[in-house]
């Protein structure tokens, strides 16, 4: 067993606090990764709060995970000591059903081991995230972090990056595509730069003046005021995709307008109430409107190899694990441009002390 | 000009009766056919009423429709005198924007012409449609009638089968795939057959337990009750098509639910009040929900061609024009199985008389 000094969450109104826990024995398919940086996504804080009514705790959150390889179990092969690898949302799943089988293990049909809050496969053991300073993980679910990614940037690709490049690639953006990405946050940031990099035309589409100037800088040809119903009129039937990024509760039909005959209007930000949908703003025009979360394990390789040819990465604000309850506070007010990471350095010269547990801190 | 004997409505609470009504003379591209048949689709009784809002009268409804070429225009090569021909929902377009050349002239950016309570493309001649004894339309918009089709039970396919048959295809209905057809009505029942003749398994989702004796005389290879929340947990990840053929108000999120990772439901009927809509039903999944309206020529054609190989027909039941009223009366209900089609038989008949305008018939 390695012991590992993580930041936990002990309730859901708990600051994050040190915590020290064993990671298992490797299996023969484990590698054992020493982690250097975890992304802050906005489900953390959903999932430390117990916003979304099914956490529990302790809980390490983090599922934006880099590092290098430590150790590996007997069997591996497909990685080597000092590899540069990432762990995103899932850790296993059963790898024999449908979904698991066809590269989706998001969806496995006996239910992905997701990278915290979660339980491993024997739906007994908790899983624990990535402000950490190690995780063990079954290879499979184990990615490559090509040289060329810059690995603090790296790390955010490995939720956000995925989760806008899957339904990016699903419904055609390229050459000769036009995309808008609705919300300028952490997915969308990462969305602009992956539409561009596929060949689009890219706009960002918000109801805040202050995006503009990030949304050029970002790469988008076109920055849309989406606070008047005029900019809806005007923009009718103008795309071939819209990738709504945003969690907040809003309505589609304006958004649907947007795309041209059979275009689709990909959703992946969850608001918290039922949204109301005209199904005369998807009949007219054969329009689409479509669900996707996050990635299959082979996707999300693929991702990083098109983030690395492209020069992709996330634009972070690098954060040591002491100022983590401050980055959730600033995350709350949507205040980061455009991802905290967390720098797991910190955490690592500490483990050298002794550190105190989770419980002496609250 | 032709003088052609129509059935009208004059307001939205009129019954429907006789019309005298003059089609236009045969442009170079015109062909004048003789009306034999007419489906009675359900959007007849909702615009004759005015329940959708845009009704202009007088009003000949009907666009489902079957006949013979009488004469043809200068410059028509397309079809002979005698072809057994149909028309759909729209007569003509603009054939120059990106939908037209793209096959999709219901998406016409200058606005299609609708068979009836529309307008010609001068946006000023008001078009009449199909219960009626004669009618002139661009040859462009008139479909084939393969000489396997009965042409009574053909008449159905030019919306219902269209409206169905287009989203099916598109969502890669066929051998190995299964098929939920939501609602067993006009559009309903002929999904059924047409999903069968693609090679998929399918099965009738309905809340009326009198549905099932009809759904496997249908084809359908299972019927599953959907009054209670029981069934829908037993089906859930099941299909990889549902198609939504109901009009009534309903929540989406339970029949996304029975789609399996990465199907589409494809909506058809439009509820006259917004659906609510959990944005997790799609993104779990990576479900799609799709609108589909009618379909563009070619596809019409290849719809017609497909129902001919395969043996596909509406079942009707054939009225003379005398008993719209009465048919009214009867859709409101929903009582027909599944189609009534009306036989101009009469109404040439009665025009080789004197017939009265409408306005005597009030």
């Amino acid at each position: 067993m390695a012991t590992a000094l993580a930041f936990a969450v002990t309730s859901p109104v708990a600051p994050l606090a040190p915590l020290e826990l064993q990671r298992r024995e490797l299996r023969p398919h484990d590698v054992l990764i020493e982690i250097s940086f975890c992304g802050v996504c906005h489900s953390d804080l959903h999932q430390a709060r117990n916003e979304w009514g099914h956490s529990s705790y302790p809980m390490v959150p983090g599922h934006e995970i880099v590092g290098e390889v430590r150790q590996l179990g007997s069997a591996v092969t497909r990685f080597a000591l000092g590899d540069r690898v990432g762990v995103g949302c899932m850790v296993d799943s059963c790898a024999e059903c449908g979904p698991c089988r066809a590269g989706q293990e998001q969806f496995c049909e006996r239910g992905a081991a997701f990278t915290y809050n979660g339980t491993e496969m024997d739906r007994r053991t908790p899983t624990y995230g990535g402000y950490s300073t190690h995780i063990v993980v079954q290879e499979h679910f184990v990615l490559r972090v090509p040289a060329a990614l810059e690995l603090a940037r790296a790390a955010p690709l490995l939720c956000a990056g995925i989760t806008t490049y899957s339904p990016l690639v699903r419904w055609g953006t390229g050459p000769g595509t036009r995309v808008a990405v609705v919300g300028l946050g952490g997915l969308g940031h990462v969305a602009v730069k992956l539409a561009r990099a596929l060949g689009a035309e890219v706009s960002v589409l918000s109801t805040s003046p202050n995006k503009r100037e990030d949304a050029a800088r970002l790469g988008a040809q076109a920055f849309e005021l989406t606070a008047t119903p005029e900019a809806f009129r005007r923009l009718r039937g103008r795309f071939d995709v819209v990738l709504d990024t945003v969690s907040a509760v809003h309505d589609y039909d304006p958004y649907l307008r947007l795309l041209r005959p059979g275009g689709t209007m990909a959703v992946v930000g969850i608001p918290p109430e039922p949204v109301r949908l005209r199904a005369g703003s998807l009949i007219g025009g054969n329009r689409v409107l479509a669900g996707s979360s996050i990635g299959g394990l082979a996707e999300t390789q693929r991702m990083l190899e098109f983030c690395a040819a492209h020069g992709v990465l996330a634009d972070i604000e690098l954060i040591p694990a002491s100022r983590l309850n401050e980055a959730y506070e600033r995350l709350a007010k949507n205040d980061v441009k455009y991802r905290f990471v967390v720098d797991l350095a910190s955490l690592h010269a500490r483990r050298g002390a002794a550190p105190e547990p989770a419980s002496a801190q609250k």
